[in-house]
C-alpha cells in the first residue's frame, strides 16, 4: 500500500527517489539474500510484457527458445582466456551437492557461452545445420559488491541469444540485426530513445571480437547500457571445437554471436519516464493500461456504477486494451487515485452516478493533460488513440531531454566541468588509445559509451581527440554511466 | 537429424525406447553437467505451450507472477523441521562468491517456501492483504543420484504457486481448486487422464499438512505423479512468523498453500502417447500442429507447389492453427515425412502438382487414419476439426489403456504377482498404517499413489486392508511409479 507522505523528489535526491518509486509502486523489494532482489507482481508484469514483445521479435526473425543448465563446470569457463578473466572474479561457486564435496566445483552461470557452445559442438556437423539461431530466457548470477534494485543485482533475469553461422559476414549481419531489433524495442515499446554503436576494446564483452550496444540517458543525465550484441568471431568455436563441414567439403570453425537484455530494462524504464508522483509506464508495456474507479455513496448508486464499470471493462478488454476495475470496498476514490498514480497506470476512468446518467466517464491521464469527461460512445477507439498519443509523447519528451543533455565538440576543460556537473552525453574526437580512455575514466569517471553509428555522428567528423589533442580516429560518446 | 535405422520398440525396451524418442525428436540432450539436461528447441516449444496454457489458467483464477531469489540462506531451510529433513540431503550448496568464502552458505532453491514466506512476513499486515495469490516460473535444483531426461534431473523448470489465506477453509479451497485446474490441464491439453486424491503421510510434501496429487499411468503401466497441491496449514507461517491482523483486531498466522508442475510433464506426455515411430504430441500442445511438405520435380512445379504451400500456410495461420512450411531444398519428401513423424507433428499436408491442379492437398495424420486427399475449400475448418478429433481420440485411447491396466479388489498374492508383472493401478483397502505401507513398498516396490477422490472410488468401499487384512480406513491406489 502506498504511503501518503510526500515523495522525495528527483531534484533533491535522484537515487533515493528511484528507490521510493520502486517501493511505492511495489515493483521490487530487497531480499534476505545478499545482493538478490525480489521482483514483485507489479514489476514482474512489466517484465512479462517486455518478454512477450521481445520474444515475438526473436521468433519473427527465425530464433527458437531452448534451455541450458544453470551450472557450468569451472574448467569450461577457463577455456576462453579473455572470458575467464572477465567473469571468474564475480562467480558464485557450488562446491557441495547431495551432501558431498564435488570433484569439480560448478559455477552458477554468469552467462552461458561456454555451456552452450559445448553443446553446439555436438549438434553442428555440416553447413546444413547453420545458421543455428537459439535464445534462452534464464536467470544468471554475477557477484556484485554494490547492488541497486533492477540495475545491478547478484541474480538477474535476462534473455541470451546464441547463434552459429557459416561466415563472418553472416555473424556480423546477425549481430547488427539484433542491435536494430533492440533499438526498435527500446524506442517503440519502452519509449526510450537510444544511441547505437560499437564499444571500444576496453568496454567490450570478455571474449568477443566486437560488442555493439544501445545506450540510453536517464533523467539524472547518467547513461545506461540497455542491451548488447556481440560478434564473437571464432573465439568460442575454437575454444569448444565447434566445427562444420562446408559446402565444399572442408572443415571450418563456426562464427558465433551472442546478445542480451535483462531486467535492468525495468530500471531504465523507471528512470526514463517517472516523475515526483511515482512510476510513469509507457502504455504498451503497462500491466494495466486503464484502471476504472467507480464512485458511489448510496447502495443504489453502487450497483449502477459497478455495472457501468464492468460494462466499460468488458468493452475495452474485448478491444484488446488491458483494463482493470478497482471495485475494492472500504477505500476512498482519492486513495485509489493516489495508489494507481504511484503505480504508473497510464489512464484512469472515473465513473460516478452523474457520469452514468450523462453516458460519459471522466478520463484522467497519468501524464500530459487534465481530467476531462469523454463519451461512452466509441470509447475503445478513443482510449486506443489516447494510448498511442501518450506512447509517442513519452518518447518525444525523453528524446528532447536527452538531446538537451547532449553536447558536441567541447574542450577538455569544458568536458571535465560537465562531468563534474550536469553530466549527459558528450560527443567528441577520440585518439583510439586505451591509455587515454583510462585516464579520462580515472579523472572524470566518464566512459566511452559507444563509437556511434553513422546516423548519430556529428556532421563534421572531429579532427582531434577531445582529451589529448592527438588526431582523432573515431568520434566517441562519453558519459558517466550506471 | 533423425537417423534412418529402425527404432527400438516399447515392448522390447521401454526405457531405451523413451530415450530414443527424445533423441530422434530432438527434445532434449544430456549435458556435460552431471544430472542436468539441455532442453532443445523442439522440447522447449512444448514446454512453452504448456506454460502459456497454465499461466492463462492461473491468471484467470486471480494469481499473479513474481520472482524470488535463486539462493536461500541455509538457516532458512532449517526453520521448518520436516522441510529441512526432506530437502537438505538433496541440495546444491554455494560456499564461495566473488572469490571469497561466504559467511553463511547459500542453498540453490530446491523449492521456495522458505524464501517466499520470509517475504510474505514483510508484505502481509492485515486481513485486507489476503488472500495473496502468487506464482513463480523458475528453475530449481535437487541433487539426484539417478537421472532421466525430463523425469528426474538435478535441475528442472517448474512453476510454484504460493498463497496465503485468512482461514484453513480458504486454504483448503485453494488447494483443491488448483488440483482441479491441474486435472483439467492434464486431460484437456495433454490428453492424459489422471486420478486425483490425497497422498498418505509418508508420501506428502515435507512440511505440508496435506498433499493432493494428479497421478497418470504411462504405457509401461508405471504411475507418474504429474502435479501436486499442498495445504501447508500454518506450519511455514509459524516458522517465518507470517501474521496478520484479523477483521476483529486480533493477530493470527496465515494459512498457506503451495503447488507445482514441472518439465516432468513433457516426459509424461511422451510416455502417454508416443509410439514405435517416435513422438506423438497432442495437437493443442504441439509446436507445429500442421506441417506442409511441397513435392516437386521440375522448377516449374517447384514454383507452383511452393506458392500453393505458402497460401495454405497463411490461411491456416490466419485461422490460429500453428503451421510450418517445410520448404527445405536437397531433402526428399520421404525424408521429411520420416523426420516430422519422429517429431510428433499431428497433421501433415503434402502438396504436389497434381494436388494443386485438383484444388486439394493430401492429408496424413500422425495417428488414427490413413492418408486422404481433402479439398482446399474450407480447409481451416476441416483442419480444426481434425485437430479436435485427434485431441479427443488421444485422451480416449489413453483412458482406455489406463482403465485396462487398472484392477480392484485383488488379493495380496494377486497384488504381489501383478507388481512383479503387468503393473498398473491397483485399488484396494488400506489399514492406514505407515508400517504396512512401508512393508508393501519394500516387498513389491509399489507405493500408494493416492487415496482417491470420491469420483474414482470403488462403488463398494473395501472392508479390509489389501495387505494385512486389518479393517480398511480408506481405499488406496497402488502402483510402481516413476
Amino acid at each position: 500500500m502506498a504511503d501518503s507522505k510526500a515523495m522525495v523528489t528527483r531534484e533533491a535526491d535522484f537515487s533515493a527517489w528511484y528507490n521510493e518509486v520502486i517501493q511505492r509502486a511495489e515493483l521490487a523489494d530487497y531480499s534476505p539474500v545478499r545482493g538478490c532482489m525480489v521482483i514483485r507482481p507489479n514489476g514482474y508484469a512489466i517484465w512479462e510484457q517486455m518478454q512477450r514483445a521481445l520474444d515475438d521479435m526473436f521468433k519473427a526473425t527465425g530464433h527458437q527458445n531452448a534451455y541450458f543448465p544453470l551450472f557450468i563446470p569451472q574448467s569450461f569457463l577457463a577455456r576462453e582466456a579473455e572470458h575467464v578473466e572477465g567473469f571468474a572474479p564475480e562467480t558464485a561457486v557450488v562446491t557441495h551437492g547431495g551432501g558431498k564435496e564435488l570433484e569439480e566445483p560448478l559455477v552458477v552461470r554468469p552467462t552461458s557461452e561456454t555451456i552452450i557452445y559445448a553443446m553446439y559442438a555436438k549438434w553442428i556437423q555440416s553447413y546444413r545445420d547453420l545458421p543455428l539461431l537459439i535464445n534462452q530466457w534464464a536467470n544468471v548470477v554475477r557477484w556484485e559488491m554494490r547492488t541497486r534494485l533492477f540495475l545491478r543485482t547478484t541474480e538477474f533475469l535476462w534473455q541470451e541469444g546464441h547463434t552459429a553461422h557459416a561466415s563472418e559476414a553472416e555473424a556480423e549481419e546477425e549481430t547488427l540485426m539484433i542491435l536494430g531489433l533492440y533499438r526498435k524495442f527500446a524506442e517503440e515499446w519502452m519509449a526510450m530513445p537510444v544511441l547505437t554503436g560499437r564499444k571500444t576494446d576496453s568496454e567490450k564483452f570478455a571474449g568477443a571480437l566486437r560488442t555493439y550496444a544501445i545506450e540510453a540517458l536517464m533523467q539524472d543525465n547518467r547513461a545506461l547500457q540497455a542491451g548488447t550484441s556481440h560478434n564473437l568471431g571464432q573465439n568460442f568455436a575454437r575454444a569448444f571445437d565447434v566445427t562444420y563441414q562446408t559446402a565444399e567439403g572442408t572443415l571450418d570453425h563456426v562464427w558465433n554471436t551472442s546478445w542480451g537484455v535483462s531486467t535492468r530494462l525495468v530500471g531504465a524504464l523507471i528512470m526514463t519516464h517517472s516523475d515526483d508522483s511515482g512510476l510513469v509506464c509507457p502504455p504498451r508495456l503497462a500491466q494495466w493500461q486503464v484502471v476504472i474507479v467507480p464512485i458511489w455513496k448510496t447502495d443504489e448508486d453502487r450497483a449502477a456504477v459497478h455495472q457501468a464499470g464492468t460494462d466499460v471493462m468488458n468493452e475495452l478488454r474485448h478491444a484488446g486494451i488491458r483494463t482493470h476495475l478497482d471495485a475494492r470496498e472500504g477505500l476512498k476514490p482519492g486513495a485509489k487515485y493516489f495508489e494507481w498514480e504511484a503505480r504508473g497506470v497510464p489512464l484512469r476512468l472515473e465513473i460516478g452516478p452523474r457520469d452514468v446518467a450523462a453516458g460519459s466517464v471522466m478520463l484522467a491521464r497519468r501524464t500530459g493533460g487534465k481530467k476531462e469527461p469523454i463519451s461512452l460512445v466509441g470509447l475503445p477507439k478513443r482510449i486506443q488513440a489516447e494510448i498511442d498519443t501518450m506512447q509517442q509523447a513519452l518518447l518525444d519528451a525523453a528524446r528532447e531531454r536527452r538531446d538537451a543533455a547532449t553536447v558536441r565538440g567541447i574542450s577538455k576543460d569544458e568536458f571535465i566541468a560537465r562531468m563534474a556537473g550536469a553530466g549527459g552525453f558528450v560527443f567528441g574526437g577520440f585518439c583510439g588509445s586505451a591509455a587515454c580512455e583510462a585516464e579520462i575514466k580515472e579523472q572524470t569517471k566518464a566512459t566511452i559509451r559507444v563509437l556511434p553509428d553513422p546516423e548519430f555522428r556529428s556532421p563534421e567528423p572531429p579532427a582531434r581527440c577531445m582529451w589529448c589533442d592527438a588526431p582523432s580516429v573515431a568520434e566517441a560518446v562519453w558519459a558517466k554511466a550506471y
